[in-house]
């Protein structure tokens, strides 16, 4: 159980509650999941189901199947109840997952009753919250989690299942180790006293820096982090004909649609949702690049370059068959990072592709390949991260909070290496030490405050 | 089993494939669930799974955790794999309920594994078709199914409950035994020969009325059924000022909005779904009826006109410190069926209430409850079904299907009552009561053909 002292603010802390949420997503389905949890969530339920003792005798890991019924007497579903029993649950505490038909009434009524039943409604993540305090899970493991569900191609899912197999955790209690042994090697030397320490602590640099170096490479991993879970977004320009359509109908037919799990989202022909290489990459179609004196024409291409502007790449079109023209040239001017596709290349009047272009046919796919490594090549950049001696290769650190943690670690490594070199005493290097130890610690949540814990958490979905 | 001749077109009756779909609606949620099905599918599943003897050890109704592995090797996610074993499982076959991370990503990557692993994609209705094969649930139940998936309301989930709990099943039944038992009384006759019969058929006159009375029943109560199912557009209708926004808002917030369960929906202010007292309502507030010269409000009074048209019914609206003009009897004159509300009756300057209209309050609320009743008389008219003797109050047809036979079978039956009255020979009267029973049959799915069957599943979500 971990060291939380109250007063947490919200409810997270009243874990003796039982509570209750929609752990599917809403809408209509054949199934749906109302998730429970809490010291008497198997007693509570077994008020409303249709069989009571047949649940009370379940063990955990099985199923009783029965009628819930509402506080009026009246039946509301046919469900499976899968009961788990502290600590072998999720949460750690004795919880139901009750598996009812799918749709909007089923599970209003069905929540009416947990209601009305003693249940409380979950707070976003509580159930996470709960499997943390109760040590289940470290933080990196419960945001994984988060992760995994906003996973939107198989690449952010593997990352993200990597964190939630502990694979971050690993790597972090590894460097937190050898922190812990440098520490102890300070300790030693200010318990001897400074005139009898053994020797200076010079030959423990090789280690500083290789922990240092291991702090480095995990945030730098979060470049790509970033990128498998929220995803970039990519612009087509160039003139009018140049063959953006055509090359976008290209890369959508070649490379697989992303369906958007958000509900409501429209989208227009114009933009379309990609698994690029991995990365989930929405794609956007722009106005052809001209000048003109058209009112609304020119809008057009207003709103193009700013989509452009807005993208984390361009990709500009050229018509081999046509070559460079002022305005080409004008807005590569302007966006030198763009990535240069030679387009119609297997056309017979096309010309040469100059150097630092792609040829690329939309017709024939041609070129597609190479174009979508280029693209990968400038959203990661040199980010993608060389794996460590002795660290597992891929593990990707997931959020901003790990990154700012792993700096903040990187940099007090530093500190500390810095007095070492300038002859600073032990105790300056034990005080740099204990601050890094500190930061790892908060991505794992072994010394995260409880102002960190609570906006973590409450940033969940209900019902996880 | 049921006895169903192939060749039953589709692969519904590839009884022998192991199948597997989401269950649960797509979107991100905490928790997916993909059910599979068949006879080796807890073979299939467990050659995935990290943990294989664990999950073939699993009995019935119990749960194993472990690693969902692809083909590659590569895990995909950890799975609670609810185990199910024939006979005792919804479609009477062997299955699995694999209960994993919700998103995209992941209920994709699971799914492609699955196929790798040799399951096949079930059908829509695939798993309740199975059911119903292997005797699990009449055609009633299944059908109630979908039904309690698509409930808005919970009067709508109710009814759907009812008739998967059986209660349409028992009615059907207990008419077919009467049937059964006067085509008995039919065959005795003609044993005897047509001289020898012991009384004519006369004194089952009754009886036969009894049941068609049943059928006919059971047929109005699809008015009901329907409109719970599928709702009704109520249009508020009125003089511009005449306090239709403010009535609109105030069944708003008094009555319980209906969160639409479908995604992509959008809807504009003056459009709002409701439970109105039971019956899910599309709530329309119309633009002011009022002559004008200016074009685009012209155009907006036209449309209201044509929605009003549409709608279920209308709510008209007069301003009782106004009191009626002549636009409002040129409205009323056309729409004679419109329930008349005379709005702001608490005001001190109202004049008082014409025989014919509702007197309300938008802004105290007074009136509602009245106004709420009226409506649900107009929609549902004199069709709200009274008990029949000896048949459970309230159980009611869910679809066009069942009101199809149940008529069917009472003409039938009245046939046979006009083939005593006149004196026709027995064998007449038998074939009368042959073609109810089979029209009665087809409800539950005993003498449905194949063509009904297949359009019928294949209208289910996938999943089902």
């Amino acid at each position: 159980m971990r060291a939380i002292v109250p007063p947490m603010a919200a409810g997270y802390l009243a874990l003796d509650d039982d509570i209750a949420a929609l752990a599917t997503p809403p809408g209509a389905g054949a199934l749906a999941v109302v998730r429970t949890a809490g010291p008497s969530s198997i007693e509570r339920l077994a008020a409303l189901f249709s069989r009571p003792d047949i649940l009370r005798g379940t063990p955990g890991y099985a199923a009783a199947f029965g009628r819930l019924v509402g506080p009026d007497g009246a039946a509301i579903d046919e469900v499976i109840a899968v009961v788990f029993r502290a600590p072998a649950s999720y949460t750690g505490q004795d919880g139901v997952d009750i598996m009812c038909h799918g749709g909007q009434a089923t599970v209003d009524g069905l929540l009416a009753a947990l209601d009305a039943g003693g249940f409380r409604r979950a707070l976003p993540g509580e159930f996470s919250f709960r499997a943390f305090y109760n040590g289940k899970m470290d933080l990196t493991r419960a945001e994984a989690v988060a992760d995994l569900v906003a996973a939107r191609t198989a690449a952010a899912r593997t990352d993200a299942l990597a964190r939630l197999s502990g694979g971050l955790s690993r790597e972090v209690a590894d460097i937190r180790k050898e922190l812990i042994r440098l520490a102890a090697a300070c300790a030693l030397r200010l318990d001897y006293g400074e005139d009898e320490a053994p020797e200076d602590l010079s030959e423990e640099l090789p280690a500083m820096r290789l922990a240092r170096a291991s702090c480095e490479g995990l945030a730098a991993s979060y470049a790509v982090g970033r990128l498998l879970r929220d995803g970039a977004t990519i612009a087509l320009a160039g003139r009018t004909n140049a063959g953006k359509s055509s090359l976008f109908n290209r890369l959508l037919k070649e490379e697989r649609a992303i369906v958007s799990p958000v509900p409501g989202t429209t989208r227009d022909y114009l933009e379309a949702e990609l698994d690029l290489g991995g990365l989930p990459i929405r794609l956007v179609d722009t106005a052809g690049v001209r000048q003109s004196q058209d009112p609304v024409e020119a809008e057009g291409v207003r709103r193009s370059l700013l989509v452009a502007g807005g993208a984390d790449a361009i990709i500009y079109v050229v018509d081999a068959t046509q070559g460079l023209v002022a305005e080409d040239a004008e807005f590569l001017d302007a966006n030198p990072g763009s990535v240069r596709a030679w387009n119609k290349v297997d056309d017979a009047m096309a010309m040469p592709v100059p150097s630092g272009w792609i040829g690329v046919s939309a017709a024939t796919g041609s070129g597609e390949s190479e174009l979508v490594a280029v693209i990968r090549q400038v959203l990661i950049g040199g980010h993608e991260r060389e794996p460590a001696a002795g660290v597992a290769p891929g593990v990707r650190i997931g959020s901003q909070r790990h990154r700012d943690a792993l700096i903040r670690a990187a940099a007090a490594i530093a500190d500390a290496e810095a007095a070492i070199e300038s002859g600073e005493p032990v105790d300056v290097v034990a005080i740099d030490i204990a601050e890094a130890l500190e930061a790892l610690g908060e991505i794992t949540g072994e010394t995260t405050s409880e102002d960190i814990l609570e906006s973590l958490f409450c940033n969940f979905c209900v019902g996880k």
